[in-house]
């Protein structure tokens, strides 16, 4: 086990009615500017919930943070907050509105012109505005870490940023909250949890049992309660055991001390920007590629996953590595994901910028840092 | 699952040489308190490596911290303290050095006569001195909780407060000072991360699989880690599997949500105080008393975890049951621990004051609350 450190400061207030906490969590007499997505949160409830926990507070509304939320939105909600002079972010939505929120957060205090950098430069970030989050879609973990994804639609980047100082300062999660999300978002959740912990896990062995069966645990529970929640939305154990799984694929727990890889989401990003897919199709696509373009350097990982996960004992070496990819890539399909690049129809002729734009950000990627341009596009050369 | 609010503030800082890094992470001019214990970290280098790395600090030493560490102790501790105006108590040793150290923080501000009540009226602790840990024996999981177990001799008690006042800023965990361990602490430590593990699997099974999983690779990390560490006392990556399995028992995230039961400690607890054994050798007999007379009740879990810890498939429910048993009872005394309370040489006339002990303090123990002083002599029956 290589040396770390860990701390995570985030209160997770778990369940079903825990909306209505919300005024003993927030400091009374703050302005509070709440931020969102699309208005799934007027038809489901959810909105009217938080007004009514809220009676009382100053609210500033600001909606329409897209899924891979745009920089060029964001900075609104930042002039709009800095005028409003708010105290207090709380974000109602999933992991885009709350990954856009940490940025607000961020750029509100200090920069004036360089908001961008806080992404693109990873700039110091010594102030943030306290922020909090109502999570309504299980996914991108971002409840309870300090990172987010941004977007920025005039260059077609798409980068991440991580600073203590936009931990959520509590993040409710009420599985209710998710029992009208579309199939294709629940579907989508569980496959980015999947995919976080497999960049976790995916590398070489490092001695680590016990990171490694947590993260075997999460791989089963999603293999297990995923199904559950695609026929019956309103299953409210399959729906929280997936809130709590997903929370805790990327909490920073179950990867301490152990190398990481995040090649797909890196990859998974371009493809995104690029074609607008998903977040976690791209991942779906790109996962199965990595596994296989990189078999003889995480097979042992691989064997151990297959057998571990999905029972795979029979057979030589490479059989059980491919019999354990297929297995995942079929998982995903059940769900309803596509399965390849042909099959989401995309147009070929574009691809080689991912290579360029990995290249252009100098990434080299993966557990060994051997995956750069080329490499990204000769696994993608497998993901067609 | 149940709902339920998780917060965990310590930070950890864990591996080789991290104890150097002290003078980052306790702010400058700051009067710091060193607690310990019997003295063993002047020979293991640990105290001078603290010393070095708190060079330029005003330094106030309190050695003599017994395991189940007294109040009696501890208020000397207090006293000193308030004389020397303290600002920083940094506890160096095991869990019961720190257990201490955490009494010793909330004593100090508030209290002139009534510290006690602290722990045996759970007095509301509204401020404590600021605390950390350099921990040298994996066991307890205090180094990473707001928990702590103080003994009064005067009156035989030994008792359990908790408060978010008390949590550790940080704690440090260097797997290379638990080299040193004599085998029976070493043993100790791994049967009381063990056991702390099943007081929060052991109970009705209540739909959490990834908590089921997570205390289940707990488990399998303990039983293929501790027998390493027995015959390979310097074994690095084994000291780190067991140090971190340990701190991750009892930091609340494997018990979120789900039932937990309490009972074998408690009951240990009275063994300790009335007989003074190891709290570990305690429970490694406790445990499986507890397993067989509840065997109704927590059955299904029982025969899970058969399965899955110790690939019991084979037999009748209640031989699956009796084996999983027999093979946690076995694990225990293959470390070296008794496995019964006439092995221990126990005077068994004086029993029966565990169990006026357990209705003197009003305990109704266990996942259901229904085990009192007499359901408790009915375990210990069991146990002879």
């Amino acid at each position: 086990m290589h040396n770390f450190t860990f701390k995570n400061p985030v209160k997770i207030v778990f369940g079903k009615d825990t909306i209505a906490e919300l005024s003993k969590l927030i400091p009374s007499g703050m302005k509070v500017m709440i931020t969102y997505g699309g208005g799934s949160i007027m038809k489901n409830g959810v909105y009217d919930q938080v007004c009514d926990a809220l009676k009382g507070y100053d609210l500033v509304m600001f909606g329409g943070i897209e899924p891979n939320p745009q920089y060029e939105t964001l900075m609104k909600a930042v002039w709009k907050a800095r005028e409003e002079k708010i105290d207090f972010l709380l974000s109602v939505g999933g992991g885009s509105v709350l990954d856009g929120t940490k940025f607000i957060a961020a750029a509100i205090p200090n920069y004036d012109g360089s908001e961008w950098d806080i992404v693109a430069e990873s700039l110091p970030i010594t102030e943030a505005v306290p922020l909090a989050s109502v999570l309504t879609l299980p996914a991108t973990g971002s409840e309870m870490n300090a990172a987010a994804v941004i977007s920025r639609e005039e260059t077609g980047e798409k980068l991440a940023f991580i600073h203590p100082q936009v931990y959520p300062q509590f993040s409710i999660l009420d599985p209710e909250t998710t029992f009208s999300l579309p199939p294709r978002q629940t579907a989508n959740g569980v496959v980015d949890a999947f995919v976080h912990t497999a960049e976790q896990y995916f590398t070489y062995p490092s001695n680590a049992p016990l990171q490694d069966r947590w993260c075997e645990s999460i791989f089963q529970t999603l293999i297990e309660e995923g199904p559950k929640v695609m026929t019956s939305p309103s299953d409210y154990e399959a729906r929280a055991n997936i809130m709590w799984a997903a929370c805790m694929a990327l909490n920073g727990i179950i990867g301490v001390g152990i190398p990481q890889d995040w090649a797909t989401h890196m990859i998974g990003h371009e493809l995104t920007a690029l074609y607008g897919y998903d977040h976690a199709q791209t991942l779906a696509i790109v996962l199965p590629g990595i596994l296989d373009y990189k078999r003889e350097a995480k097979g042992a990982k691989i064997i151990q996953y297959g057998e571990r996960v999905w029972g795979i004992t029979d057979g030589t070496d490479e059989e059980r590595i491919d019999a354990a990819i297929s297995k995942t890539s079929k998982f995903f399909a059940s769900l309803g994901l596509k399965s390849s690049l042909t099959e989401l129809g995309a147009d070929m002729s574009k691809l080689p910028s991912v290579g360029t734009q990995i290249d252009k950000h100098g990434m080299e990627l993966g557990e060994n840092g051997d995956i750069r341009g080329k490499e990204a596009m000769e696994i993608l050369a497998g993901c067609k």
